[in-house]
């Protein structure tokens, strides 16, 4: 890419925006000649979120509904990459390496920007850990994953109140996209569970929080009012003016301070700018790059931004266009559009695109629907549902592999296969709130334990007496350590005194660190000797196995 | 399942064995009206392995080679677990925990232990931490998105030998599965590579190795020989009398010493007893546990063994059985046959079974096959593989989906879709041979680098002058902790003086550590700072940037 002759357009980003712009792009090849168009995407595959529920309950094969990105556009080079910084100077963008760990640099000539935005729970504790997003095809499969591992756990506990966490389904957040997760998996919980045969129907919630007075804000009242009755009908429970303030292991924390209960939390409520986004010095609205009625970013040459993580006025409208796919397709279309005829010298247009309907679906054939103002609910509204998407899919392949889909779904079972992937042996984040139980005392030692903030005490019960407390531990502090040395089971209790947030190190990434690192090794030697000491000093001597032991913070 | 007249089967292992035991066990639920039956398996599903290699290429869906085993067995209660021990004097199983950490054990009166064998890349260096294991489902899946990754890779990499290493599709072994598996990778790449345009077909190389002079030793020599000429023709290069020694990032070792340079090496041949069974004290052959005509162990009541991790002698032959799933699937029913007669008092019968006949795909609509000793070859044997494994997948409710696939499939270009699933930050092995470059000055710096054993070379060049040594690093000594945490690229680069075996620790995992666990903060500072004042005693002093600095060892 460094010829004099070529137009170099660069579009970073796979989703609608990105991947609409290098189609329409791509028709421009014969008179343009010398274009070339380059699209960075960290999938290879463009997600058609509308059937990203379907794939929760397993109706729709999982890969059906994503497309190949190199399938729908044939004559641009895909990156698979992430983006890591834009040079607006220097027209310059560098992204993550691939198999070996060189900087990757691309030159542009003109830089199209459709970098949507990213799930961010920053400011709600514990939703990080513990919250599952659902926006990508990931997220789908491992929602569906943990569904099925907490029916399989639930139908072999005696604990009661465990099981009762296990079978308990929380979505949090009732627009479109936690809607229409909620009922899908409503509907995929309760068919999936006449395959565990301890396990009864009635023993299931499926819970939808919601911040205000009614679902779907998207929709006419009506509609909204029909959807609440319907999902209530089939067992959803809809808990309105309730918030989410925050998660743990154990429950969903509202901001009444009540606790749910639960092993699967669902949030589709936050979105925040890519970072790549926020570090761009263009003029923003409501952190979304403002782009002027041709798709351009004024100011920057070159320069063009569509899709979710743009900031356009409708030009006939004179309001900014909503986040929705509808429109990021039509402003890719237009931007591409403009985009050649800047190229070419031609006339450029304003954008304008007045949105077709609004459309939600519910399980089990039945949806919401307001297409061109007519209002529309039940089955014949699922059916308009299944109808346009289908007609909007991108690749009559994949058409016809959702239609086949959709067909044998009427005739089969629904899949309770679990998918699981192996995890590398690694790190992971907890959160707790205070009073709570880290691990208790016989329990499996799995874990190392660094407090990040808060405060944890380690207690120990003899089979004669009260709990005494061993330790109290701070920020930079240590535990759990001894179980993974002795490889023997918890031989005493950790629980938190405050909210705390802890970083862990699971017992293989310890070993690996533990066996290989001496001084590393050197440094949890005397972590052990010097809890041993103390405890010899202590007025009753406790046995030396584990102990659940702080470091002394450095 | 405390009461008394209860009669408790705990059935080990969810492969052919396992499932089938259950099965057919299930029959006798009437007879015996007591029974409960008792599974433990990892995955909730089992893996209809023939059909595995087409997973690669997409042309049987995901989920379709895999049937849950709530479905098979609905009446046995599924353990999702993995078995830790197996006490045989106490007739309790220890298995791993679920949602919290709590030792789980039940007791059982029957025990069935069918845990067939695992992948053990043991004794050949760098196989662990580059081969890719064909067995299991997520193994195909892995498989499938490295292609795919490679492919997207190579199409916009510069560098021509990094390229051709990516071009470069390696397996080892010549036997069922690596036949399969090399027939449907080079179909798959082939027809991927039109999606990348800026490969062509002709730079792909995908090779099978072979340790002997024909492949597919399990069939007569006439069938072996068509399936090599065949392979032969389609592309795929076969190296006879070759054995594979090891692989690092950038190749696969031979035992002649050569090296293939590639960056996807697909293993097929090792496998070794599961841990489990190694640990038990009873009789064993070639590592398999001796079992009886009956199916039943020798000196333990109540103990069973069928499948690949026993050894059972076949009564009319006189021969140990195969480690075949025709034959797990028959002693599985024999098994549970002379189960339930023990248990109802009735007359149990010996195990026999005559192999039906071998059927090995090679793709592209062909296949080899021996079935009652007539040989077929070509697409009328292809036609019959399609059949007969059709008709041998469990539950109708697969058979419609994988007819359908294959129908499809005729009409439709594979799936170029790589479903990748997030990895958590973690730690990762690196194995090295001597002499190879680790990282490169210039490089992003990505991860930490412990040694287990070998020796590092830390080199620096300056824009004049030629490479100077800045440091030897021995095991348990780090590197490449500088970059880390200056958040810089590689200012030195870091080769092997000998066979060298890693620990990395990624950024993210690094960087978490070293924020939250003062201790280690300050031994890492500690490192710095003796290197920073090292250099500056040197002749010529280097800059503080990253050094790929070495820990002194404790």
């Amino acid at each position: 890419m460094a010829e004099q002759n070529r137009t170099r357009v660069l579009i970073l980003g796979g989703g609608f925006a990105g991947v609409y712009t290098a189609l329409t792009l791509e028709k421009y090849r014969r008179k343009i000649p010398n274009l070339e168009i380059g699209l960075v995407s960290k999938e290879n595959y463009l997600v058609f979120q509308p059937m990203l529920p379907e794939v929760i309950s397993g109706s729709i094969g999982i890969v059906d509904t994503i497309t190949p990105i190199q399938r729908l556009c044939p004559h641009t080079t895909l990156y698979q990459r992430e983006v890591e910084s834009i040079d607006l100077a220097n027209k310059t963008v560098t992204m993550s390496s691939g198999f070996r760990p060189h900087p990757y640099r691309l030159q542009y000539d003109h830089l199209v920007v459709a970098l949507g935005n990213v799930t961010s729970f920053a400011g709600m504790p514990g939703l990080l850990e513990y919250a599952l997003p659902f926006k990508y095809l990931g997220d789908a499969l491992i929602l569906r994953n943990r569904i099925l591992h907490a029916l399989a756990e639930a139908d072999i506990e005696d604990d009661a109140e465990l099981r009762r966490a296990l079978l308990t389904f929380v979505v949090a957040g009732g627009g479109f996209s936690g809607v229409e997760a909620v009922a899908e998996m409503n509907d995929f919980v309760r068919s999936c569970a006449r395959n565990f045969h301890h396990i009864q129907t009635k023993e299931i919630k499926v819970i939808l929080l919601h911040a205000k007075e009614l679902i779907l804000p998207e929709l006419p009242q009506s509609l909204a009012r029909f959807a609440q009755q319907l999902l209530a009908r089939r067992g959803v429970e809809i808990r309105l003016s309730t918030r989410l303030a925050g998660a743990t292991a154990e429950s969903a924390l509202l901001t009444s301070g009540e606790k749910i209960p639960c092993k699967t939390l669902v949030s589709t409520v936050p979105s925040a700018p890519n970072p790549v986004i926020a570090a761009l010095p263009c003029k923003k609205e409501h952190d979304r790059i403002v782009a002027n009625e041709f798709l351009e970013v004024p100011g920057y040459s070159g320069l063009w931004a569509a899709g979710d993580c743009a900031w356009i006025i409708d030009h006939e409208i004179g309001e900014p266009c909503p986040p929705t796919a509808q429109h990021a397709i039509r402003q890719a279309r237009r931007l591409a559009k403009n985009l050649a005829a800047t190229l070419t010298n031609d006339l450029r247009e304003p954008f304008h695109f007045k949105e077709l309907g609004k459309l939600a679906a519910l399980g089990h054939r039945s949806a919401v629907a307001e297409v061109f103002n007519f209002k529309l609910s039940g089955l014949l509204a699922w059916f308009l549902w299944r109808g346009i998407y289908l007609m909007k899919l991108p690749s009559l392949e994949r058409k016809i592999r959702v239609a086949m889909d959709w067909t044998l779904d009427v005739l089969l079972p629904p899949d309770i296969v679990q998918l699981r992937t192996e995890r590398a042996p690694g790190f992971g984040r907890e959160h707790f709130e205070a009073g709570e139980i880290i691990f208790r005392q016989g329990d499996c030692g799995d874990r190392l334990y660094i407090i990040i903030d808060g405060e944890v005490v380690i207690l120990r019960s003899d089979a004669t007496g009260p709990e005494r407390v061993l330790a109290r531990l701070k920020a930079g502090e240590c535990f759990g350590e001894m179980a993974l040395v002795a490889d023997s089971l918890r031989m005493a209790t950790a629980k938190t005194a405050s909210t705390a947030n802890l970083l862990t190190v699971d017992r293989d990434g310890f070993q690996a660190l533990f066996r290989h690192l001496p001084p590393l090794r050197g440094l949890v030697q005397q972590w052990v000797k010097e809890r041993l000491e103390q405890d010899a000093l202590a007025p009753e001597a406790v046995k030396t196995e584990e102990l659940g032991r702080g470091a002394p913070a450095a």
